[in-house]
């Protein structure tokens, strides 16, 4: 059996200027950046403001299991299967950033026959935009420090300097750093910390912006710091919004790229599914609405947080509308969702099978709450039994919800059709009502209320003391009327990772309420949420090698 | 008048690929980065083996004073005016920093008349080669504390970790700083720093690579640290070698450009002149050499440092036969080194230009002793008398030099015709006997003596009790027998800033001294030297920006 970058390195790639000639667009509308990457003009929104959208479908999946669902494989390979079937579709997806591809995962674009290529460059370097967040993202941070050092007119409190530094790499040691050691020519001393460029505000930033004026806007709310009277610090007081947009003038363009079949693949941005919304860029979306009938697309996760902060964030700004969601789900995931152990998975197990499936009932139950159609899609493993894959089947049946196999890891296109159909026959018949689970201008505990009771199918919601003084401070300084990011774990519906499938009588806490005023939302954190990963023991980086023909090994 | 951002906004630029073509470079050679940058393959090097290299000639200068020099500028203007004359000529240049450039600089890719562009681009991101170095530089020291944190097998020595992480930005916070605080899980703790970008050894070893397996293994002979046994640990201790050149496998290829008047640029690395040896990529020069009659390159600093290190670095390890070397030199700055005072140098002052031209003499002087022709170029300034210019002028004569006046920064490279003439003849007259100036064979001592008297008019050299120790472990360990890459300030020839002119009677003296063992030179310090600097109190980065119709402002 190949490896993923066999596949990869075996594919029989266009051109880009053709993949994006055959999209309609001019040598004027795009970039490239090599042979097999391009970036798309932002004008090209413009050009085509009159041409109907195309429709959106959204990927998403069950509460994430160690099993693995492969919700970007299925993405890539629906949208390899409508273009079989003769749809002009597109699919958008997030970037991937360094940190992982060094650390365990060694990669990752799609998987099997489903993966988008050039595989090596979109987990490398790609075009550059995640070194631009970087160094935007830490122009603000020396900015903040030079001010200090340059006689503080601002009044920024060392002690409460909110914005970090970032690098696209997992490092632990910059976890928790102290800066401006060695005395007066070296700056104050105060404590800091690196994040992955990931998880910065930029990155979401760059996700929610509908050009590079706003973009720009954003940049300058960043809430970066606290002064000495209290009073909120941001970043246009230190004027380099300016800079940071210049700094971003090719990054905030999307990126297009191909799957093994030739579908185009638009891919931009990959912010953090816990302390941002997860989703690419809304600027690929909505390119990529302007260019294909059908849009596939994916957000982090499962569907409680994924799908969650997709609706009511991204979608509540761009104004998309939703047309159907893909629940991707293994039977594999369901039974240990319903307690069985992971090395008793190839066990066929209907009665854990039963008891898991909850877990997917109450997925497909809140993507009814968007007003938007679900379609479950099993993502078959050899070992799954016949009997267990009807189970699934029947029970969707009974919920009057649509379900396919799909088996695109190994058939690329070929094994989504019957997907592909499923989703089309949803598109033609269905009317689109989508509309966001809660009005933004309700308070914070009034929004985590909403969220928690409908979607985690919690009781309600606990605050710690440190949250609720962070909600009051949040409401004295009015930025408190924007849409909830809840950073949770994703392995549970609730906040306790071990309570799998569907569980019942639980509240969840709030430990920490931040807001990312630029990107425009509020972050809700239930638990430690890690925004600087760690290299294992043997990180993927030390597999991998060049050669002197250009071969790449160990990217996966 | 216009600014250099005015003049270089209205430039009439040709698709880079027609660049290219002209150099009979095909489409299967180069990598478009947009429409005006791209980068060239290595295989045009053995594609194009069997041709002819065009002839080598370098610029440099006097010691830089505050009054400024231009050297770049004349770089470029020299280039374009060989164009006019007809000759097929390539322009090598290092490539810019973001540190500086949102620092005090505000960019720079030559001046006026005589600047290459796209010159935004290549003042941000470029095609990517400082965030690729930053990258791999950053993987070896998040693997260096991960080594540690997952139990130290090499026994690093955490108080003796030489490798620094690295950012491209001026961020004088970060000089000095703890990393691992927190607790067991997040490392141990340990005092490290960053550098800018540019002073990382890994951006040396781009610039003297052959080629990327040249570059993997000088990677993986970066000494890191030593052991607490005193041994020496290397990178490729850590295995992460490969990894680093996968994430170097773009920013290896050399990026082509133009300048105003369409000549070709190829722009790439961009090495500190201090710990480094500051010019542009071995590669880049190779390149232009197969596809240039010409080319024009330049060495950071003056001639002292610059220049000494082009010869005895860049040359021995290229196997490089400089042919001709243009010396900078200003009015202005010649009377500086006579002692004339910065608000009086508008005031013809013969005299004081009489003493500070010794400066000029002993430059021409060392580019002797490599067996090089140098011929001086008088930058021309608005204030320069005719007096002035007819003083220099009969001075080079009497020495036997050629010397033209410049004035490229108002005209382009119709100002530097005077100069073009000069330097074809000399290249057509002069036969090539170019000989380095020491053999790195000898003791460390011997070449910094060499070095010492010989290119600086030193009597010796003092060495502290540090620096007697660091040599006698880099003898012990055999990491000895490389050329020396000497930090000290430009301002003199002598390793104290306020002696200009030519001084005498003096010692230099050594204060440390380090390997760059990948990069392939031992690293002789004479004094602090900033390797991350500082943003002033007004940054470059307030005035800029990027308006809504994509004007960018504030890049000069």
């Amino acid at each position: 059996m190949k490896s993923d970058i066999e596949i990869a390195q075996s594919a029989k790639m266009e051109p880009i200027y053709k993949v994006a000639e055959r999209l309609g667009l001019t040598d004027e509308d795009i970039d490239l950046y090599g042979k097999y990457k391009c970036k798309i003009s932002l004008d090209v929104l413009k050009k085509k403001q009159d041409r109907k959208d195309g429709k959106l479908i959204l990927v998403t999946a069950i509460n994430p299991t160690a099993a693995g669902e492969g919700k970007s494989t299925v993405t890539v390979g629906l949208g390899q299967a409508l273009c079989r079937m003769g749809k002009n579709a597109v699919i958008a997806l997030r970037e991937p950033s360094l940190g992982p591809v060094f650390g365990v995962k060694g990669g990752a674009a799609g998987g099997g026959y489903a993966q988008v290529v050039p595989m090596e460059d979109i987990n490398l370097h790609f075009t550059g935009d995640m070194h631009a967040i970087t160094a935007a993202n830490n122009l603000l941070s020396a900015a903040v420090d030079n001010h200090i050092h340059q006689g503080n007119a601002l009044k920024i409190d060392s002690r409460r300097i909110i914005f970090r530094r970032v690098m696209d790499m997992n490092d632990r040691a910059l976890r928790n750093i102290v800066v401006g050691m060695g005395g007066k020519v070296n700056g104050f001393l105060r404590e800091d910390g690196f994040m992955i460029t990931v998880a910065s505000e930029v990155m979401a930033i760059l996700c929610l912006s509908k050009d590079l004026m706003d973009l720009k806007e954003r940049m300058g709310n960043i809430l970066i710091a606290y002064n000495l009277d209290g009073k909120p610090v941001f970043c246009k007081d230190l004027k380099v919004q300016g800079a940071m947009a210049l700094l971003m003038k090719d990054a905030i363009k999307p990126n297009l790229v191909q799957t093994l079949e030739n579908t185009p693949a638009i891919i931009h941005g990959g912010p953090f599914a816990n302390i941002a919304h997860g989703c690419n860029s809304l600027l690929a979306t909505k390119t990529a609405l302007k260019l294909g009938d059908y849009v596939v697309t994916e957000a982090g996760f499962g569907a409680d947080l994924g799908a969650e902060k997709f609706f009511d964030i991204k979608c509540r700004y761009g104004e998309l509308k939703p047309e159907c969601v893909v629940i991707v789900a293994t039977v594999r995931a369901l039974k240990l969702h319903g307690g069985v152990l992971k090395n008793e998975l190839s066990i066929p197990n209907v009665d854990a099978l039963a008891k898991g499936i909850e877990n997917l009932e109450k997925q497909i139950e809140n993507i009814k709450k968007y007003n938007v159609t679900p379609v479950v899609a099993i993502n078959r493993f050899i070992t799954d039994s016949e009997e267990e894959l009807k189970f699934i089947e029947d029970y969707c049946n009974k919920l009057g919800v649509e379900v396919a196999l799909t088996e695109v890891w190994a058939k690329g296109g070929e094994g989504g059709l019957a997907l592909g159909e499923k989703v089309l026959k949803i598109l033609e018949n269905k009317e689109n009502n989508f509309k966001v689970l809660y009005d933004e201008k309700l308070s914070i505990k009034e929004k985590l209320g909403v969220i928690a009771r409908e979607i985690y199918g919690a009781d309600g919601v606990n605050f710690t003391k440190d949250a609720e003084k962070q909600i009051k401070e949040l409401e004295a300084i009015e930025l408190d009327k924007l849409p909830i990011c809840v950073a949770k774990t994703q392995y549970s519906l609730s906040d306790n990772q071990s309570l799998l499938g569907r569980p019942k009588g639980f509240n969840i806490t709030v430990r920490e309420v931040r807001v990312s005023n630029g990107a425009g939302f509020i972050v809700a954190l239930t638990g430690d949420i890690m925004v600087m990963p760690g290299l294992p023991k043997v990180p993927a980086a030390e597999r991998m090698d060049i050669l002197e023909d250009g071969t790449i090994v160990g990217l996966f």
